[in-house]
């Protein structure tokens, strides 16, 4: 049989296993109804046996086509070190299990694992990485490319196929929870981490190697912009801002290849996104020629009924508008049926089929199920090199960072300091106990003999609990500096992590970020306010450091501490990697991937807000605390005026300081005269550039079409007449004083715009 | 000449005219170009004199098409009772204007005076109404009808023509300065007062009275919706979302034959309004088939340069857009040299012409000028009425109000309790010195002998000054009640209101409110909210009395406050209106136009927002403090559940209380089946009804297109197949919460949506 011939090609051997498919089997191939999970139990001598569930799920189709975390560990899953598949064994349970689903399979079709890989595979052993709005600050596309290989290679190694991968919200509403799942507020920056992860996970060429794995970007669209930051509610953005500012990433993830993208929950404009055939074939397959997989989110196309007045019609619904592949619903489960009535053709049916077996084929998953390498080294060095590149320093007073070698007695203080329990955000594995240094191990391993480290947590980072503060109080007026690590935390506990109808994702108490918890007032938990006062007024200089997944507004760090900085999320050993900036071992080259606010109550605040009046408030500024792009060094440096040649522009930049240190050099385009209204800024590229204390270097851009292409009126993005400046500057609110140099694009016939409303 | 026969129909005439016209004078006709008050000066005996600026802009193009606020009196105007033309003199100095404007024109043209009519005719003597935001209050277009027509009136009689009103904002930020002109957050009740409007102003018929004015109406469209509430800032909104909450009132306001539509600054999703095409022509013109004057606001045309490239095809771009009339702007006076450089047509600018003098002929212009009414009595009890109506009692714990036999001392307290000044929002000419009530006058006339009221102001507005807060506690401790008059402040002062360039307003020390005057935190300014703590902690029962041109949020008032009222900005007899509640002269029976919010970091929030899962943030609920609709009675009521029968749901409600009372009975619409995806509910009738005590009575509502059409995936308007629930409640939440009628409408033909984005 054709298909079974590794020697042919991929859509040679789809064509001929699709036609000798039931109508039965080829729903099959569209669902991954169950939890991985339920698919195995322990037995007593430490293997695994499959379930009756299982049995069940492949004896419904005929097989398999699709398994949901098989190898998932957390409180959801409920799966611990105690039954949980490892790096050792995990291989083995993935073996057991596609041999049963190919036993089950008239023709012998493999089942896709598909796994969850937000910030490394959430499986126990899996290697932690610092989640994306840390990837975000660090502006190192390459870096974290090496880090998405290596988890590839950890998920292939143990058997996993598919990457689920939170690469498409953009942070645009910092009380959204989820707002740490994202690289960016920017599209851009964004958009060359998309890349970076698909690189890195899928490497080159058609087939996938035994380590790389294809990725699932998700959320496909506007998931960072519902409204009011609340998770899966509504998004009323246009169709320009979504093209401008959230659709980008996903362009560029498909341009470099990825395998598939998954539906977004949310509707955009009242068009729920899997249910948006404009959105899912037309702009997506036909305008962007993508030729992979559509995968729902979980119970998304279930959810249409709402719009169809039944399942079966709501898996018509979400099949005729483009989705392939469903997660956990009822409504692909009768496709059949629906194909029966009418309410789909079973062509439409026969290329989603077609798209998931071309995915199965490219995998190898018919040659033995697909090769396989042996688990990687560990991963720590990977994820503290990210952590590292993340840390970001915002303000520095009289230097009192790095810590000078006089300093002899430093308190170390905070719900944070002595814990790396909060520091991995959402979506992360049950780590081993040891696993992990906070910043107080950071420090303690890495400070000079004779300094006297002194801690105290002085609250917890939720609830109202005041009884420790005075024991850091203490500490802090007895000490030269004070280290105060604040912030929040995405860590569930599997008691109360979720609600009995496992669907239902909710907080835990000490969650105040992560899916499902979003944050109205941006303020820090429990008594870390009242804390942050406390030590600030012994008048012991205090170095803030917040651990978090999105920017907090907390202005009194700004004004009353000496130093601030920010790791976000930065993983397991984050605390080493913010030591080792403390220390001033390394430096901090870290820059916002975001708009820090000073409230919640100016929101939106982004660097690239249209160019309209944007004056203050009554009661506040309309700018935020720390501008997006920003970040000290321990170094200074100086940037030149752009020069510009034919499509190059050229700036020279010189490290002023006595330290050696990396500068983000941040190209940013500010139209003057455009046919749409444009943006105040525009970040159109960017590259760290290391320099020796003293140093002078000519950064070189080259303007090509990514630089100047704008989305037009008509929706199409190109490069359009038009007036613009370029200025290359150190952060967005220094580009907007930045000397620019004036280009001119093409003639001066312009046009009306002619679109919406009708 | 045909143009001059008063016998000969309106569309005859200006053909006629039109056709013996050169493009110069043409051009002319589409210019507003200079402000009113500099057309004018006093002379010493008390008369008016025209300036050289009027002669100059005048002979620019042999006539003028119109002239903006001519009795304009305000900060910005600096038209004071010293110089400005009065409800006396008002008519005279239009008459000498006009004279001199025809006999410039050499064909007799005469000017349209365009005037601001925003809450009454802000010019010296004209009655002052409500802002509208307090009209949305009222929930009573007949009444709003009336005091429209009265303001028509005023206009009329002292020669003015055309009344600008804001009508078409919809209150979705209350961070914005100018939610106080808009009447809801709600279409429906939007769209209801907008027509109240259109009829109250222009009255019937394609001629107008002599005692009716044709009315702009502003601002053509998403202006409520801009980011952060920032003025003038952009609106991301998408195509759906415009026409389901932004467009109605725009629609029903056509339909009722608004005369004109005034294009907003704003940019919708890239576009700006007044070079929208799609917007001004597509929609306005071409689909809902409206025949008005399209004005810009002022110099939104020259905004346009940004992107054309320079003023001239700015207005071309505006021109071709669908814009008839232009404000201030430089773009416009080019539009000869557009035309001869093949910008926009000839065509097209006769177009615009045409619909300038059509508006000329059916005011009657041609004919003396027009006719004239003499001044009416003052409005004081038009607008009285409408104060009254507006009153909101937000919570009574206790039965606090009315103001029981029993109290013999009563403070009556805050900024807002002895003056009226800040009484009257934005958009209001200066009043004649004694004119209006305050709280504490209104309760010195209507409090029955032997109530000792004791005044103090505790503290300003704004500021920082707590040295008054004593005073006030002490009055409230010696009391047995105390009224505490806190809020907000749209009032200009003529030194500062403005900047040196005339054209930026900028926010007074005082104002808080206004355009121009955004608040991010939505608190309340100065010292108030330690006032309102400090009144509280005397334990001596507090009524909180906001008057205000936004929803402050003041949760401490819903939880120490015995009782809480707004009545927005009532105008100046509002506080004589409040007095009336407070003493139980006047039952409360104003119900909220907007949503009451917890705070601002809880924004968005709309009782309408779309039917997603709208969860608790992990810090604040979702919820608002107080419910669109919401507004309680000395009385109280019950609703039995709904009865459907054919087209109509019938309810009994039955006054359960001791005392007559207004109940206002809402209904809405919760769409269960739906091709978009649904709103949690949306407002479709509504209706007072007064009731003495234990009386009962059945209302019906019939369901028509106005209750069951939505906008459907292709923007059109239709009733589509589904099925909803009807329900008939007192407010949003208590809907949310009511027995339903389910109603089933058409098939189950639904297809996919297959719209935006391509």
């Amino acid at each position: 049989m054709l298909y079974r011939d590794p020697a042919a090609c991929v859509d040679d051997r789809v064509r001929d296993l699709l036609s000798r498919m039931t109508l039965r089997e080829k729903v099959g191939q569209l669902n991954q109804r169950m939890y991985g999970w339920d698919a195995y139990r322990r037995t007593p001598d430490g293997g695994f046996e499959l379930t009756d569930a299982l049995y069940a799920e492949t004896e419904r189709f005929a097989g398999l086509g699709a398994l949901y975390g098989l190898q998932r560990a957390d409180a959801w899953s409920g799966v611990d070190h105690g039954d949980g598949p490892g790096a050792r064994d995990g291989a083995a349970l993935a073996d057991l299990v596609q041999r049963h689903v190919v036993e089950r399979s008239r023709l012998g079709i493999p089942a896709l694992f598909v796994e969850e890989v937000p910030h490394g595979h959430m499986a126990l052993d899996g290697t932690v990485l610092p989640v994306n709005l840390a990837v975000g600050a660090t502006w190192d596309p390459q870096l974290y490319e090496a880090a998405a290989a290596h988890a590839a290679a950890e998920l292939r190694a143990r058997g996993g196929h598919v990457a689920l991968v939170s690469a498409l919200d953009i942070a645009r509403d910092p009380r959204w929870g989820r707002t740490e799942e994202c690289y960016a507020e920017d599209p851009y920056l964004a958009a060359r981490l998309t890349e970076a992860l698909v690189r890195g996970m899928q490497g080159a060429g058609d087939l996938f190697a035994a380590d790389k794995a294809p990725v699932v970007l998700k959320h496909f669209a506007g998931q960072g912009a519902t409204v009011g930051g609340r998770n899966s509610a509504e998004s009323e953005l246009g169709p320009r801002e979504l093209h401008e500012i959230h659709l980008p990433a996903a362009h560029a993830g498909v341009r470099a290849g990825a395998a598939a993208v998954m539906a977004a929950y949310n509707e955009v404009d009242g068009l729920p996104c899997a249910g948006n055939r404009a959105l899912l074939t037309g702009l997506l397959r036909e305008r962007w020629g993508f030729d992979g997989l559509v995968v729902a989110d979980g119970l998304a196309v279930d959810r249409l009924a709402r719009v169809t007045g039944d399942t079966v019609s709501a898996g018509a619904l979400a099949l005729g508008s483009g989705v392939d592949l469903s997660l956990w619903d009822e409504g692909f489960t009768h496709l059949a049926e629906a194909v029966e009535r009418g309410l789909v053709g079973e062509d439409v049916l026969d290329s989603a089929v077609a798209r998931v077996l071309r995915l199965k084929f490219r995998l190898g998953l018919f040659e033995q199920h697909g090769t396989r390498t042996p688990f990687p080294p560990h991963g720590r060095d990977v994820s503290t090199a990210l952590a590292r590149a993340a840390v970001t320093l915002l303000h520095n007073d009289g230097g009192v960072l790095p810590v000078a070698a006089g300093v002899s007695r430093v308190a170390v203080l905070g719900p944070h300091s002595a814990t790396c329990a909060h520091q991995s955000g959402d979506y992360t594995a049950p780590q081993r106990p040891g696993t992990g240094s906070s910043v107080l191990d950071g420090l303690r391993r890495l400070a000079p003999p004779g300094v006297d480290l002194r801690h105290a947590r002085g609250c917890a980072l939720t609830g109202d609990d005041l009884t420790g503060v005075p024991e850091a109080v203490a500490a802090a007026a007895a000490s030269d500096l004070a280290v105060l690590v604040l912030g929040g935390s995405s860590a569930r506990t599997p008691d109360t992590a979720f609600a009995a109808n496992g669907a239902a994702r909710t907080a835990v108490p000490e969650m105040t970020c992560g899916e499902g918890a979003d944050l109205a007032g941006l303020r820090l938990g429990g008594a870390q306010h009242a804390l942050l006062d406390a030590v600030t007024a012994t008048g012991t200089p205090t170095v803030v450091v917040l651990v978090q997944g999105r920017p907090h507004a907390v202005p009194e760090a700004a004004e009353r501490a000496a130093a601030l900085l920010t790791a976000w999320y930065p993983g397991p050993w984050g605390g080493e990697a913010i030591a080792e900036v403390l220390l001033g071992r390394r430096e901090p080259t870290g820059r916002l991937p975001v708009s820090v606010p000073r409230s919640a109550a100016q929101l939106p605040v982004h660097y690239n807000h249209k160019d309209t009046e944007y004056g203050s408030y009554v009661d506040d500024s309309a700018e935020p605390l720390y501008s997006f792009g920003h970040g000290l060094s321990y170094t200074s440096f100086r940037y030149g005026p752009p020069r510009l040649s034919g499509h190059t522009v050229e700036v020279d930049v010189t490290n002023t300081g006595a330290r050696p240190g990396r500068t983000v050099a941040q190209l940013y385009v500010r139209r003057l005269v455009t046919p749409v209204w444009p943006r105040a800024l525009e970040l159109r590229a960017f590259r760290g550039v290391d320099l020796a204390a003293g140093e002078s270097r000519t950064v070189a851009f080259s303007l090509g079409a990514d630089q100047l292409a704008q989305v037009g009126a008509d929706l199409e993005t190109a490069v359009l007449p038009g007036t613009l400046e370029v200025r290359v500057a150190q952060s967005a609110r220094e580009a907007s004083s930045a000397v620019p140099a004036v280009l001119h694009v093409g003639g001066q016939s312009f046009t009306a715009p002619e679109e919406t409303p009708r």
